[in-house]
């Protein structure tokens, strides 16, 4: 029997074995014990189980794990049903919190993950040996297209090989979507011819639900690149029907924009693991933002991995890239190639912008410290060779000096 | 200037001040005080502001209440856009949760509210001077058309005004969603032609987030009553096309799955009032169900009223029906109606099919404890008068007596 199985923490349950018997039954056939016989083996295949129980030692707390597995025959084949089903009304039912899923190989083959994953988004680059850089727009509402291009223009003359929209730059009069696509698209292009160095643009997908994959497949017609998407302001679903559009065929940047909401309590929600990481992926995203645990929008550094984790473990799906985010600069790259290794994106707005020698300086800067420390070496003697790596150190400080 | 104005609940913040400024402009314009004056003169229609800060009193920590104006030039006119900006990456930093947001007339006008609300809903079912009472379907997965049937026309046979789907009913072999309606209906025109009473079925919308709209519509085709759908599992969004599609044009009943995930904790989130009040009224659901606070799956008191004062005050849009759910049984009814007037819709499960006398004896019990309790009546007057209620009071208690 096809079993999906969910691990939930419980806070203040004094009867987790009581807890855990309800919810087996109470979120699948209702009752059992006074059901006649034949009932029973009519409903059976129906029926949740309890999985495991596990106290869980703390000081002042009562909690526990608890693992119910829930017959996949219960529900259709859509993360809707799925989360309506493990975390529907159960999330409004005292101090309970999800903390992973997990799908068996018939569910997952249901499932579409990313299309691209890490592997695939190395060959459009052609970037195999070190982690991606990436950089963001900065200060764009009410700016024209004309500022747009310049700003992608210098962050790509970094050597950044991703540049992402601002997730709050919506459909508007001076910048459009259509138009910051190929506008984009011109730039970047006359930057590769210049100097070799090929940038991607991820494109802000936005608008009503029911409009979005035309908008994408329009996007993709043109030339697109990438499609940022605010996955969490939409639904899960909304990403995988993108993703399992073959006209789109574009790779997904996932912001984690609203799933705060979700993932920040210790009590309630969803662990960030299972949001950010599992689901993302499942779902088909090739590159999950979160918020490094270095900076001032900080996750605990094992939260963050945790994620990560998820993104990138061995499993039926593609790899994704994780994108810790958020006050990242030059003097933490050897943080985050230690921590996050290799394959993933190292993502700086203001680390990029902010450079005395502009989004190009930054952009430079962090290429020299990830060639500096995949080489071997500290950043101090990086920055004897590289002017602009040396002014990022004096600006924003050498986590390899400091810590 | 047209302005959406948030309110955002700090905890551990010793710098409200500061956080609220960095708020205004990390969500808008970036920055400003380093901006020339050109710019900051191209700017201003699109910068941010702080309306107010405010102190809370409180025992162990420090707590603020902060406001933001955000211009609504910055963001496309629908619900994720707006998501996005007021509480996208915001949700992510720190202890934040969102209480709040007060949209002005002209970004009102471009939400559509519900399309039937209380009114619409009570010229169906031609009842105007009571509370509606609504059961929910028990125990049906893994059981066939005729069950459900048998089990609708006893609640049918109650005089219960609406009856529910399961919310974890998905799409399956045995009932699937159009026999389920077509089912309904005939069992549902056989109780009105027996007895005169009309009760109307909503029924589950399920499955891919493309597909909804044309299910929703050949549920209409159909004869469907009203649509129940999980919101949370989808997107805000997805609900209010629904409202949108004249196609459809069926009521909107939308269940608070998931919605725990995103409103039980104190210090991240949504408040309830916003999530299942004013944010499910605008986008056009015509009942919003949620925890009463008087069953075991309890919402504080306060709470509770929060959400059907946000349903049902004054506003643009059509008054929306409060449901508050679960525990509910016939010896509570003085204390809904007290608590919720006669504007709301009294809902039931066990306390339905519990009863004694089946589902049809547990609906006429609700019946009579309403009609006591609107006629100035004691409901152990009413006992004397109707045995079903008599029998509802002595298995489950009478709240009027204990408390």
């Amino acid at each position: 029997m096809s079993e999906l199985i969910a691990t939930y923490l419980l806070h203040d349950e004094k009867y987790p074995e009581k807890k855990a018997e309800e919810i087996a039954l109470g979120l699948t056939v209702g009752s059992w014990t006074n059901l006649p016989e034949l009932e029973q083996s009519q409903l059976r295949k129906h029926k949740g189980r309890v999985v495991s129980i596990e106290g869980l030692p703390s000081a002042n707390e009562d909690r526990s794990l608890i693992r119910i597995a829930y017959p996949t025959v219960n529900f259709s084949n859509d993360l809707p049903a799925i989360l309506t089903t493990v975390f529907g009304k159960l999330s409004l039912d005292g101090k309970i919190k999800i903390l992973d899923l997990q799908f068996d190989d018939k569910l997952k083959s249901l499932l579409p993950g990313p299309r691209y994953g890490i592997e695939g988004l190395r060959n459009k680059l052609n970037v195999y040996e070190r982690p991606l850089l990436m950089s963001i727009f900065k200060g764009v509402l009410g700016k024209d297209l004309h500022f747009l291009s310049e700003q992608l223009k210098e962050q790509a003359l970094g050597g950044v090989d991703l540049v992402k929209d601002d997730e709050i730059l919506f459909e508007n009069e001076l910048t459009p979507f259509e138009k910051r696509i190929t506008a984009g698209k011109a730039v970047l292009q006359e930057v590769q011819e210049q100097t070799g160095h090929r940038t991607l643009y991820a494109v802000n997908l936005t608008g009503r639900t029911s409009k979005l994959r035309d908008k994408a497949r329009k996007a993709a017609e043109l030339g697109a690149d990438l499609l940022l998407f605010n996955v969490f302001s939409y639904g899960l679903d909304v990403l995988q029907e993108l993703r399992e559009d073959r006209e789109i065929g574009l790779p997904l940047m996932a912001h984690p924009a609203v799933s705060g909401a979700l993932t920040s309590s210790s009590e309630f929600g969803f662990s960030h693991s299972l949001l950010l990481g599992k689901l993302l992926r499942f779902a088909g995203a090739d590159l999950s933002l979160f918020p490094s645990p270095y900076g001032t929008v900080a996750l605990e550094k094992t939260i963050a991995l945790s994620i990560a984790r998820e993104l990138t473990k061995k499993d039926n799906f593609k790899k994704v890239f994780p994108v810790p985010s958020a006050g990242i600069h030059p003097g933490l790259v050897p943080f985050l190639i230690g921590d996050f290794g290799v394959d993933s994106v190292i993502n700086a707005g203001g680390g990029v912008h902010g450079h005395p020698g502009g989004a190009r300086g930054g952009g430079l800067a962090f290429r020299q410290a990830i060639e500096t420390n995949l080489k071997g070496k500290l950043l101090v003697e990086g920055a004897e060779q590289y002017p602009e790596l040396k002014q990022a150190l004096q600006l924003w400080g050498n986590a390899e000096v400091s810590v």
